[in-house]
Order: structure tokens, then sequence, then C-alpha cells
């Protein structure tokens, strides 16, 4: 199963609920973050995840509430002893960005930091999935990422195979790895490979066709609605998305379930957002602070 | 009345309690503020402060941790509204972090903001109080800071002045801008002038005769406590302080309150750190996030 946490579920300024954009997932023991504005250091230790587990950092787009908590966190799992690479990948510009946040703190970062310029359609490939990086529209050079798991097994039906005489233990590890026992094919009792989790993340962005193409099917689609509907005019000046916008693209994209976050807190009451996305996509989660979402 | 918040009150990790360094001081409606670590501008808006009324933001030296909160602060203050300028002091090399900063996250101030290259015993004036920048020993360029308020006039003796004949009201106000009112003369009901108050931060120091010198007969000693008596070995080498170090700062400056704060996260019971200043200085209080203290 893949965890996400919502870290950070607010827009450019923080409030006392919500603290800046960072999305991390958790698969198996890696930890991956979208995005790491300031104090995600923080709300990554008040939750279950570890920081030290984190394998890649993945940041959508050069604005500050989504990048200036990248240098506090590298110091503190250097000075917490990390030995680890770590992947950071960004727009054109990161490098600098990086290095500039790092040099202005005298930061000594104590492991190799591998910090990449993506562009539309590079992936990242990991053990058990990858990550693409697509481009949206954002008015500076901004991405997206689709997070894939690798193609899994198919299903094991233990009654089944308990049902054809076997027991559960040594054959059952034998015929997952592909052999036959007692005249028992791994086909008889192992389902069709099933496609692995998919779950896409929208950075900042205003309606994007890109992103509702690379969304296709995932189990969540994680989309920033900063605007209410009666606020169009404003999202479209500041290149950013509506309740609409963010439900319309996981409808077309046909995911499962919609997580929208990002939400400017000039809106009292948030449910309006939640209830005009459920309008057009009823499966809609609103996401807060230390939110977490388990794709089984 | 001079208010001191605690907003931040960790050392260079944060941790679930503790967030990083960050003093305000509000006096009349004008804040300012020692130190900005990664969280400082949340902090603030979970206090009773606004952030909005931050005259000044001095740093004490360029660490992450006592700087990282300084961008995103700016940032917010800018785009909600904010026009006036604001002063930023550090220590040499605090021009090119600041620019640096905001520069790595395209942030875009809508104020000016005046950048001041600080040495021992450069003083900032304001209208009702100064403030003095004086070095200390953190083996990179480092500055404590005193906080003092202009002189203050004399208490009124309200009860003197109905007894002499007068009636509350424009007599007193004319008393109190040094006019004679029925023969009554202003020193007749108001007493001598009082010194104002003084608040001194050290920043990050090893022990520092400076520092003692420029805390001499302070209301309060915010002074940083990273390590306990046991492990002064650990505190030379990195150039911070023991409780000792702090307690016997107090002690030697004659001041009224130690609080001290920057604890290391490696104490699960930072009793022993109040116990062990208390030994030397009783008037000794621990700092915790979020504490507020009052100087009357």
């Amino acid at each position: 199963m893949v965890d996400i946490l919502f870290a950070g579920t607010g827009s450019s300024i923080p409030s006392r609920e919500r603290s800046l954009p960072c999305v991390a997932l958790r698969t198996g023991r890696d930890v991956i973050l979208f995005d790491c504005g300031e104090g995600s250091q923080r709300q990554i230790m008040i939750s279950p995840f570890s920081f030290m587990r984190i394998k890649a950092i993945f940041i959508s787009h050069l604005h500050g509430d989504h990048l200036l908590g990248l240098p506090g966190l590298l110091q503190t799992m250097s000075m917490s002893g990390r030995k680890d690479d770590i992947l950071l990948v960004g727009p054109a510009g990161f490098r600098d960005s990086v290095n500039c946040l790092t040099r202005a703190c005298n930061g000594e970062i104590d492991y190799k930091t591998d910090i990449i310029e993506a562009a539309d359609g590079d992936t990242f490939v990991f053990k058990d999935f990858v990550v693409r990086a697509f481009a949206v529209s954002h008015g500076i050079d901004a991405l997206g990422f689709a997070f894939e798991e690798n193609e899994r097994r198919g299903r094991f039906d233990r009654a089944k195979a308990i049902s054809l005489g076997l027991t559960p233990g040594p054959d059952f590890s034998r015929l997952q790895n592909g052999e036959t026992v007692n005249n028992v094919r791994p086909g008889d009792v192992i389902g069709p490979p099933r496609r692995g989790r998919k779950i896409v993340y929208s950075g900042d962005t205003s309606k994007c066709h890109r992103l509702t193409e690379m969304a296709k099917g995932a189990d969540v689609l994680i989309h920033e609605a900063t605007y209410s509907f009666a606020d169009s005019e404003l999202a479209r000046e500041h290149m950013h998305s509506t309740s609409h916008d963010a439900a319309s693209a996981a409808r077309d994209a046909d995911v499962s379930v919609l997580i929208v976050t990002h939400m400017s807190n000039r809106y009292d009451d948030l449910g309006v957002i939640e209830k005009e996305c459920r309008g057009i996509f009823p499966n809609t989660v609103l996401a807060k602070d230390m939110l977490m979402f388990t794709v089984k």
C-alpha cells in the first residue's frame, strides 16, 4: 500500500490551521516528497513518517511557498547523521536555487545531493516505482508529478490453493516464485498481474490538458484548488485552479479519488470548495494538515 | 510594558515541541524580532502578536536555524499588503544572504527593505527605544542584541495631586506636560525619571565577557543554554553555552530575570538545565514555545 501524508495544505500564505505545501508518499520503507514549503521538516516530525527515509524530493516550481522548507530539511538530515544520497528534482533554475539557499545559511550537507532540472516527460526510476514529471501552466516553469508503482504480482487465492491440497508455508512461496507444486501451476491460484498504484500531483496550475492526460486512471489525483468557482477570474489572473478546474480534471481523467489542497485562506468556510468539487466529481476529499490517506 | 514572545525555542534541529529560534518583543504598537528560524511566521500567526507590526528583524548570525524563516515572512508581509519599510540587521555577509534567499524563490517584496550589516557597538535608534548590537563568540561573525527603552517619565502620584486640590482631567495633563497648576509644580507630584526597560538577547555564543558587560542591569537576559553542564566539552567544541555559562552571565551582569532558550533536543528532561541554572542564578525561567513574558 501507499500512504499519502498531507504535511502542509495551505497556499502561498500559511495560516493557524495550514502549513505551506508539502505532500509525502510512503511506500515500503521509502518516502518521497512533492514540494517542501517552509515548516515541512517539523510537520513530518509530528507525523508518523520518518524524515530520514526520504529518498527524493520533487519541487513543482520555484515559488517560496513550495521551496523554502528544503534547506532546513537538508541540514536537519545532515545533522541527524544521514549518509545516503538524495535526489532533488525541480524545474529549470532549480540547481541555482538550491545552491543559493544552502550557501545563504552556511549549510554543510554531509551526503550527496543529486540535483536535477527536469522537463516535461522526464522519468525518474526507483526500485519499486517511477516518478514522471510533466509540464503544467503556472506562468513560470512549473511541473506536476505522477508516481507510478511497478506492475504488481496477481492476487494469490489462498483458499483455492488449500482446496487443491497445498499447505500454507513453503508450498505457497514456491508457487509465488513461479514453480509448479504437486501439479498445481502458479496460474491456477495466482491472478493476472495488477497495475501498480498511481498517484498524481498537480503542483500549482491553471486548467491544464497535459495534467488530465497524465492523470488518466490514477488512484488518487492531488490537485490544487486555490479558488472557489466564484473567483474564477482571480484564478485565471494568477494561473491557479478553481474547484471546478480540479473536479473536471478528475472527472476527465477518470481517477478514483480527487484530493484537493492549496486552498486560499481567503475562505472562512472551505465547505464551499468541497461542495463545488463534489457537484462535478463526487469522490472528492478536502485535504487538511496531517491527513493520512492510504491507497490499498 | 514590553511583551516577550518566545516563538521558537529549539536549537539547530526543531522537535515536536520546539520550533526554530525566534524571539519577538512588543512595545506599544511595534514588534521587533531577534532571529527568524524556519516556521517563525506561522508561530507568530498562532500567537497574539501581529506580524504586520514588525518594524525590524535582527539576525544574530548566518546559520540556517536562525535565518531560514526570513524570506517566507518577508513574502507573506508583502502578499498581505505591507507598504511600510522594514529594517533588517545581521552580521557581515547578511546582505548577500538575504538577497540570495529572496532570489532563490522568485520573491517579490513590495516594500523597502533596509538591509544593514552591523558590527559591535552599532546602535539602531527607534522612536521609543534603541537596539545595540554587540559581538559574541560563536566561531563565525555573530551578534547579540540589547533592547533599551528610552528613559521614561517619573511616576505621577495621583492621590497626592488630588490631596493638593487638583482635579483629574486637564489639570493632570498640564502637570505632566511640565506646567505649574494652581501653585502645584510638576516636581511635587511626579517622581524622578525612570530608566527604560532593558532586554538582552545572546544569540548563539560560548561564554562571552562582552555579553556580560552589555547585559549589566538588564530586566531580562535571554541567553542560549544549548548544553547541560555535563556536556561542557561539547559546548566548547561547538562554541555554545552550558547552563552554567548562561547562569553565571546573569549573575555577573546582575540582571533581574534569566530566560534560557535554544536547548539541544538531546535532553529528554530539560529540568536538568533549569536546575543547574537555578543553582547559580535562582531567578531563571526555562523558555518554551509560545511562552509570553511581560516586563512591567
